[in-house]
């Protein structure tokens, strides 16, 4: 029975050193648990569906290219870029190879009436075919199973995007709309807020715009897109009202969700890339060393 | 005899037990300490010390925004940004701090004869007494305990650099260089190498500079700046030549190292960011809410 007893005890103590050794064990790899963990705790996030038009410029690939470098520091992030072009570019195609970030990549030739304007002149009617293509693909892969909810955001190559401004769209519920610095003639244009409601917009570039709002100062539910099958952008609007365009289909004034700060704070600015002028190689004196064959 | 041999065995056994458990606790932790190892192994990467001018205007957060969230991707980067003011903004503070970047925040106001041109129209002594100032600070920084060593780039606020660009210049013995996108009326301009070593320049806009290269074409050693107190920028050179002046006191065209595949690739651009068009209030017929309160 002594002996016995003992044993019984020998078998506690091992048990108990077990124990501890395995709390222990778990209370050391959290930190290993943690750092495992991190990225797929984004995965909770909605995804920002970013829908970017793109052409063929001197600063095409110096405008991709940082804007590319902002997109790395946005969680659940997948961006859809589309070229205005008969087919894909290298160059577009490398940098987002290179880039790794979540990306599908689209083409489609706008088709210009004869006579008409060329890019970065002013026509705002360039990105409809192209927005379009998007808004096609993106249904598609919303049914399909890889797709997930999540907002849509019509993001201009050459504007600015403050980090801030992602995390304010995961919280939209329809439609989220929010100041957007230097444009249409203003330091900011912004919607007016009176008890946690749009009531009406500073702008003074076509004010009389049904949503007096620029590309760069809304987000979309995704859903909504499947909600409304036939919700497009369109050719035949005058300028400054591709915005109005596609909101009208999907949301009312009353229903805009008015976010950073309650439109008080600037996340996002229309900037523009100026054009390069470039010296015609014939008119130098001295020739140079050829550089085609270098991309710029 | 016969007990304590059991106690023996007891003994060996719990032993046994904890060594497995042991050795289970250590396997198991690596993960962790992998995850707090990361970004201690960046301190072995050499400094890079961004010299960054900047001055108030419209699009000045838009660009210190964007070129922020640049940074941010890039390791062991310390920003030195000079503002070109009598006192430091709250702006430009606040965009630093927020940022969570390493900085260092300078002012000096440029110290304008009587009757000259303003900043953004093509005035390129803009910026000297504040990298001055940046080169200054930088001295006593690399005497210092908290000195590390690294390269000197300047930076200028509205350009564009892609991440790579930051891998070649921690490789720079001396000073190395590259070409740079969109500049002096060019798509590139950029050094010519032969067997290694730079030969000549492919530039057109006063191609008589001793060193015909842009600002965001070359980096320095941080240590030449110890080895040669006086080297600095001038007031008092021609448009153009600020490059050569401060690379005049550093390096021969025979010592530049030519990086970014021995000058065949470009890795950065001299983007610059339109001048925004604004509506004056007072031409309005109808008046706005006031919206001096929110920064742009």
């Amino acid at each position: 029975m002594h002996l016995f007893n003992l044993k019984i005890i020998k078998k506690q103590y091992l048990a108990l050193g077990m124990l501890v050794f395995v709390v222990l064990f778990l209370f050391n790899s959290k930190p290993a648990f943690q750092c495992q963990l991190t990225p797929d705790s984004s995965a909770y996030l909605p995804t920002i569906y970013g829908i970017t038009p793109t052409y063929a410029r001197l600063a095409q690939k110096a405008d991709l290219t940082r804007l590319s470098q902002t997109l790395m520091l946005v969680k659940n992030f997948h961006w859809i870029v589309i070229e205005d072009s008969a087919s894909k570019t290298k160059l577009v195609e490398n940098l987002l190879k290179e880039s790794n970030l979540k990306y599908t990549h689209l083409n489609v030739k706008t088709d210009k009436p004869k006579g008409s304007s060329n890019h970065g002149n002013g026509s705002t009617a360039s990105g409809v075919e192209q927005r379009n293509m998007a808004l096609d693909w993106l249904r598609g892969h919303l049914r399909s199973p890889e797709g997930t909810p999540g907002v849509v955001f019509f993001m201009d190559d050459d504007n600015t995007y403050a980090l801030k401004i992602f995390d304010e769209m995961r919280k939209i519920k329809r439609v989220g709309v929010w100041p957007v610095g230097i444009v249409g003639g203003m330091r900011v244009e912004m919607p007016l807020v009176t008890d946690g409601k749009v009531s009406g917009y500073n702008a003074v570039w076509k004010p009389y715009r049904p949503f007096p709002i620029d590309m760069a100062g809304f987000a979309i539910n995704a859903t909504l897109f499947l909600d409304f099958p036939e919700a497009k952008f369109s050719r035949k609007v005058q300028s400054g009202f591709q915005e109005s365009e596609i909101l009208k289909y999907v949301v009312t004034q009353q229903e805009l969700e008015p976010l950073a700060e309650n439109c008080t704070k600037v996340y996002v600015w229309h900037t523009r890339t100026q054009k390069p002028s470039i010296i015609s190689p014939k008119k130098l004196k001295k020739p140079l060393v050829p550089d085609n064959h270098i991309e710029v």
